[in-house]
């Protein structure tokens, strides 16, 4: 999807030009664990003309494997960004209606053949949110994961403009039968769900940890989740937030440190986080530490211009290990 | 329409911004005609948010009158320009199906009321191309101006990727019944009616003047037009053209002088011809000196970046009238 | 009035390029109020070369009337802007003197003429400021306002580098006869007129609110006013202000929320507040919700890059009913 | 003298920030001749505050001794330029009544201790013209020049916005009378002293060289110059000109060869000129070949962005030994 | 190699930033074949750090494989480059001594194993120049490449700052033997192996056609080579060339179409042409038609921004095909 | 030196430009004393190339005295920086290896005719440890400043990447022998000279002000030095550090006022101080003031871009008065 940002803070009205870069939640994921070094592929459909390729190149100057990607269609999502700044909020326009994915059939991709030589398989809300035919390729992608026994996660990200809460909730709820790891924000549970964490409130900023325990119960009772990772912002204002994660796993309920984040670019957040659980997981990490890597990656990625995460391992393990004073390197 | 285009001579997959301008043929017909102080309304449809704010707020800044615009729909069409340089051409995606006047109803527009004040109506080829609701709305308008008693003119603009030739010859002629005024550039008659100038081939760059003659006097006939004008560009390469065009009026020709242009950006130099003509006409000017300002107005829109050309009178009769020098004015 | 800034946190020294904008205090409160939906015009002089007509312009691009601008003069005013950081404040340099408004004669304006459609006259204490015709001009519209029945507000808006605190007591005051509502910052009213808060400290940035009160009922006696109101800012740095306002009216006192700002730029805040405040009370909002309307339209104009505030009423609304979170509206 | 440019070829009226660069006549002479090798030092006013100091520095920056520099005054003199193509000319607006120099007081400059060291003094006709006072500092500064045994050099450089042809002659005439080197362009014999070079004609760009030898006889025997030079620049747009000069000297004429330009900016091609003249007489080349280093210098100013010419000594020998190929040096 | 170029025509001590991309003989031939489909592997050696990581990932991002590029050393080559205009030439520091590769060791390469599964070798008479070291890895891998069977490409691209003549000869000549296709511009082979082409003068722009036919045929007999390939640049000034090419090819010659190019940016223009001869011949083009493709591929990467050549297939045949009138794709 | 910075917050893999400025210990500690209108010369050896040439125009434009400078080398050292936010760290990437001073020879320097106006000699830790023969020059240095009787200052500004800790112990304890005034910063002594300060852990960001003074003891004894400062840095994050600074001297210790700064560029902080403390001295302000002067100085350096510190001696003195507000300043 192609990101549309007027530069600095400036408000839509003002812009007289728009930095573009590349992002989407799965891309971000993508992009995030090849920073990390690993083997990753992004599937998706984008059309063949240059700003098609741009994207395609994107992918590939980070490392991210673009040969499956179906190539067709007319459109390359977009999304207008402005950056919000004290209290008044960021804001996105999207302009995403029949981009080349949100019409693709779902004959375009052969799972069995993507899924080959895969172990992890991850997609967000946003993708079934697109078209009806988007959500028959998740559906299909997720039965043929499961088919070829690796894992799935799923990233909840609700958005309120792209389906109403009835059609996210069905169609989520089919998907999640074949989720092994649900990751969603302090939001998403009750927009999708219903599920509430009590003595929350949003808009102030206050979260109540607890509640996002049984939130996360609940989830794993009605979905048969092996994990699910909720990730807990308190937003300040739209320079200042708190950051932190809880993770939910085989019963036992871990939650990371706080991260008081002064926001360069807060778009991809959420998807580092999700990056960074992946990595912890195929690597093996026990849970504290997977969730520690988590969110130790997000933090980073706020202070990241763009949706992509452009953080090291070694990066996020120096923050994960304690060292959050910013001092100069040299 | 919003335009999006790589910084100087960047092609799509070196860019990392795009400068934001707005544009479109009948805009810019609109904001030539508002920088020649005229009193002029652009009637078209935009979406509420930001960004068709932004469009009618581009139009608004040069004095162009946006009361009669429409506000619906979710997309303001886009087109992504790369400028071409040497003999590497110039190159459009276009953006634009599902746009908000693309998809656009009929009863949007009461044409009644918009003409009321209304002593011209001019319109261009691109419009009726956009959608089949679009192509009834441009009916609709041309009936109206026809009762109105107002005069009617017609940019061909023959766009390739936006309909078949069939189709637009069928569509376009349809409309000319109504037109009273049809431009059109050296390929649009061929293009759209199958009216070929003799001897003549683009692609090297030379044009036979009397073959022109003979489309105007064809279109005259078929379609009873009181005036045809066609712009005559030379291409030599995407940085030097040679530029000239011709009037077909009570069936006499007139032929403007020839301008070899160092371009700095090409598009919208049709539109600014149009407008130049429609302000001489407009004032009473004899053809040849209309002839001669549409022609200058052009010559120099080739100089400025941006759809729009922003020229004032003085600045056109200043080039009309000799003085091709460009000297700095201190 | 031109607005010359370097980019970013660049001292003057440093730049190599101007960001250009326009701005100015009437201007200001002109372009905040057509945000709002309202209709206004902008009256002043404005040289008749491209410089003044880039300034009507941008006034006309955000929906203020400009056709009762007078054209004429030579120059357009200037003030550089090099802004602010931490511990470092933001510096003026101004270069406006002998500008087309400064040199304008009484008689360049027809107030009654001007006035006849109006129902609210605003003008800061920078106008008479300007030079002694200014100051002139100012009584003329003043007068020819209270004659035409309709509101006058004033913002004292002292600058030191524009007249003495002697010349501003006397032209000021001789104004204040004319004016209903007066508007001033901490500074303000200590400044031009000797009145001062008691146990305040400005460049501490602790303010004492009581002291205030005795300010504004000062002001009122003094002057015959209806309504005083007055802005707090506390700085704590060129980064971080607190920001807040009281209105005293009909004898009531009313403080608006506190709000934590960090500031994008701060130049134009006071005549966001103005603009807030007319529009309240145009729209005859009771004199606690026109207060928290001023004030949060103010602090989100601290979040917007220019002199102009682009806020609509939702944004402003959406604040002052207490979500200053800054979370992403997607 | 400050200049705001906006980027590339944008129009005013598009204008979003302006280039900051610093030049003027006899600025530009030091410059050039600093970057040639040569200590020179730069005599004006300019205010105290940091605008000033910038003025300052861009001067330091290149090695032009500042320290004779008057400090004082609220106004650094502004020029905006809007930079032509093809057949759109380059504008300059000015702003530049009521600078710091244009107020200053003859007392201000004390021109013999200013003369001490020096050998040369170069002056051009742009600062009689801003002021009384300016046309007072000139004669003080020619006079003493005359006491020291300086060589007194002048281009006439006449500027219609700043005054009229009468003022011109009367003051130009009364300074002539100190100047040893007159240089000129191919209008300003004409414009200033009606000395007119027969069958030319500016606008069509079509010189007659002959003419040019009558003017500079004219013009020495009026005088009593010891050498006339003048610039014969052939519009033929405004991104292609042709160049060349002519050098009156001793009662013979020498003509420079021609160059075929393509302008990246031609500001202060006049003053590149008169620098590399000065130069070639400084170091005692003979005459045609301090014509051609003069030509060649200026022939590269054209390609430069800024008032300023940076170009070496080898580069202009290089040039005026013939290679005019453009090849890359690498 | 990182290219640091001050933006448009600045010269290099009126830079404030410099415009980062990379480039360099091999790698602009690499990513050329990589936009023409064809699967490419650039072999360097790039620092671990993250300024050798981005060169990387440019390679990367338009499908160059990266895999086999060893990583070490400290320094990342650089050259900075000034782009010239009209009579002043474009300028290169170079600074790239040190650099990994220039410091890297024959053993770092296992030529075997990289020649796998290649089908040619290109490599530039720029590697063996940088050091001893790189003339000995050269060497391995020019003997490789023979034992392994593929084709050798050799673009002599001498560079006077970097070693003498002499040593160039030398390194050169022994390289020669295992090349099956020379290629060389107007320069080279005069400037390497004292081979000139008569009645030519490369200052004056004036080649010699058949004196290259000469210089083809002593090149081909001294090295036994099966072809040689010269481009045949007259340089009018920097802003404008002349571009053709030849090609000796089993006792035959063959010329190009000649093109007039308008110079955006030149360097890489030989590589451009090696590239696309390379796939002319990789695709079994005939002589005439690969000359054709490699001669319009340079002339269009004449047009482009940076040492790559982003054209496709298309376009190039299209040009190669005749149309080279520049008008827009739309 | 040449510092090459990625716009705004944007990684070294996400840059497509660098901003170019000129920086180094000695450097900026010359030009902040330059703004402060204290006569200074800079003394190093850079290329005769235009990137040289651009690094001494770069200090001439600020006033500092270029003429002692040595012209010979190839390189300009160079070090890319990546400014850091919120936790993640700035980045410092070297590339001075073999740079003009590195590799210049002591006979390059005549120290004795350098210092011939000298009242005082300020070197950097940094200078030893480019290369021996930097080493040897900075001893010669330092030999000949006692021998001229002047005072010698040195900051001990400890590189990791530079030099090991037991080669700069060894070396810089022999330059120590002829320094009188010691800076450090909160790590440096410990890193040099393994004198920790008890109880400070500067990771985490508290630093213990008692064992400072201890540190200052050991070092004052150690080399019977005059004078220690000590710059005491709490880094809270990126963007938020506390800033404040200690002197020891004759046996009394001073602690300057803590400043909360919100970073702009932290790069010459250090410097800042040195320059603001060496001024204070020289102009003989008791320790208190000159201690208050250099941590005003260095926190505004804080906020303002690039290595150099723009200040003057009114806007430190205005800061170090109490005056912390920000407040604008028009």
């Amino acid at each position: 999807m192609l990101r549309l940002a007027p530069e600095g803070y400036y408000r839509f009205v003002q812009a007289s030009s728009y930095g573009a870069t590349f992002g989407g939640g799965e891309a971000n994921v993508a992009v995030s664990l090849a920073n990390f070094g690993m083997p990753v592929s992004y599937v998706t459909r984008l059309p063949q003309h240059e700003i098609g390729q741009a994207a395609v190149n994107k992918l590939r100057e980070f490392g991210v494997d673009t040969s499956l990607i179906v190539r067709g269609g007319n459109r390359v999502g977009i999304y207008f960004l402005e950056k919000g700044a004290s209290q008044r909020p960021s804001k996105v326009i999207y302009d995403r209606a029949h981009s080349a994915i949100a019409v693709a059939e779902p004959s375009d991709f052969n799972w069995k053949e993507i899924f080959k030589e895969a172990a992890w398989f991850h997609f967000t809300g946003i993708t079934p949110a697109l078209s009806d035919n988007a959500a028959a390729i998740a559906m299909d992608a997720c039965k043929a994961a499961k088919d070829a026994g690796i894992t799935v996660s799923c990233d909840l990200n609700y958005r309120k403009n792209l389906w109403s809460r009835e059609k996210a909730e069905k169609t989520m709820g089919g998907l999640m039968e074949y989720v092994d790891l649900c990751i969603a924000n302090e939001e998403d549970a009750a927009d999708v769900f219903g599920i509430k964490a009590k003595n929350t409130d949003i808009v102030s900023g206050a979260l109540n940890r607890e509640g996002y325990v049984d939130v996360a119960k609940a989830l794993t009772e009605r979905f048969r989740l092996k994990n699910v990772a909720i990730t807990l912002r308190e937003s300040i204002s739209a320079n200042d937030n708190n950051w932190a994660a809880m993770l939910y796993c085989d019963s036992c309920t871990y939650f990371s440190r706080n991260y008081a984040v002064h926001i360069v670019d807060r778009v991809g957040g959420g998807d580092s986080f999700a990056a960074g659980l992946i990595y912890g997981m195929l690597n093996n990490m026990p849970p504290q530490e997977s969730l520690e890597f988590a969110a130790a990656a997000s933090c980073l990625k706020h202070s990241i211009e763009g949706d992509f995460n452009h953080v090291s391992v070694d990066e996020v393990k120096k923050l994960s290990g304690g060292d959050a004073s910013g001092r100069v390197q040299r």
